[in-house]
């Protein structure tokens, strides 16, 4: 059965603040993305998530430690920490972070339904920081219909 | 010459639902995805196609049938069917699956101009399976002016 | 503090050309999307920025030419130029282009904010062009609240 909604539109933004321990880590959003998407009174529409630096990501994955592990080992191997990127003539020493970013896309759009995320079962949203330790930044916008 | 579409929103959702015979499939729904932009009665704005689920993808592509193979051929390479990754200590057998999803992104924004997907030439939209024989879902959500 | 429009809904479509010089390019678009947006008249919403073909990229990344260098030398290495891919066989010589495409993702959905883009700090949209020497489109379109 298709769902529909017709009305006003309404854009709504909020920005996520992080600044973590250590250099790379997972954290998962979702929960603060649910009360972003309830607080904008959208009923129907496209929530984006979008990491707002190049050496971070966002995307939807499975909240399971052994699949972490899996995904960092991985992430190692197809971006890896290398000393002799020739981004790091400009003093930086991220350029794994930047391929990091690359590979897993630095943004995902949520759809909405009924005034919450339509999200799939094990579905959960996460922030991945490669290169932190410092203040960042995710946008959230919620775009739709009130 | 700039398109533009001013009136009422609207937000209209459908669920695509698969459960291939095969673990691996490639399924094109371009087909599907316009009909559900024709039924939505939405005359210009944005068609997210997301995959419901952690082991599939939607994306676009050619649909050549070598290529596919050339596809497939690479995804096994940088995401490879593994019996040891750490996932699978909780009985599963499917980390590739994540990996791949990871990997070639969950999703796809497809723009509707004039009531129809605006696509270039020979872009096709098609549902990635990395870990199927069973239930799965598809959301189709078109947002835009009608 | 959260920003919040509520009004009238408006979609806004403009495409960009590109003919490139080289087979492979990297072309800095940032500046030609602020302009669509702020022709648009949109003050808040979503810009669709996809590549319409299915051997080029939309992404953002940092506008530093070692990046850049390090970026190639990494597309070059995960989906590397091979006379042998099966996609070939249709006469075609540009499967890597295909699977860099895949790699990389065709498109970012762009947050605008008061009227403008609202990126993070050294966020710049580039047309990543892998088989070029022919004429392409990206589409740029504006969904939001006027």
């Amino acid at each position: 059965m298709p769902i529909s909604f017709e009305g006003s539109a309404k854009a709504y933004t909020e920005y996520l603040l992080f600044n973590t321990k250590n250099r790379r880590e997972l954290i998962r959003i979702t929960d603060k993305v649910k009360e972003i998407v309830r607080a904008s009174g959208i009923k129907d529409g496209l929530c984006l998530v979008s990491a707002m630096h190049l050496t971070a990501s966002v995307f939807i994955q499975d909240d399971e430690e052994g699949l972490h592990e899996d995904i960092w080992e991985w992430l190692e191997k197809l971006a890896p920490f290398r000393k002799d990127y020739k981004h790091h003539l400009t003093g930086e020493d991220n350029g794994d972070a930047h391929l990091k970013n690359l590979l897993t896309h630095l943004q995902v759009v949520v759809p909405v339904t009924n005034g919450d995320l339509d999200l799939g079962p094990w579905q959960e949203i996460f922030y991945a920081e490669y290169d932190g330790q410092r203040p960042k930044r995710v946008i959230v916008k919620v775009l739709g219909i009130v």
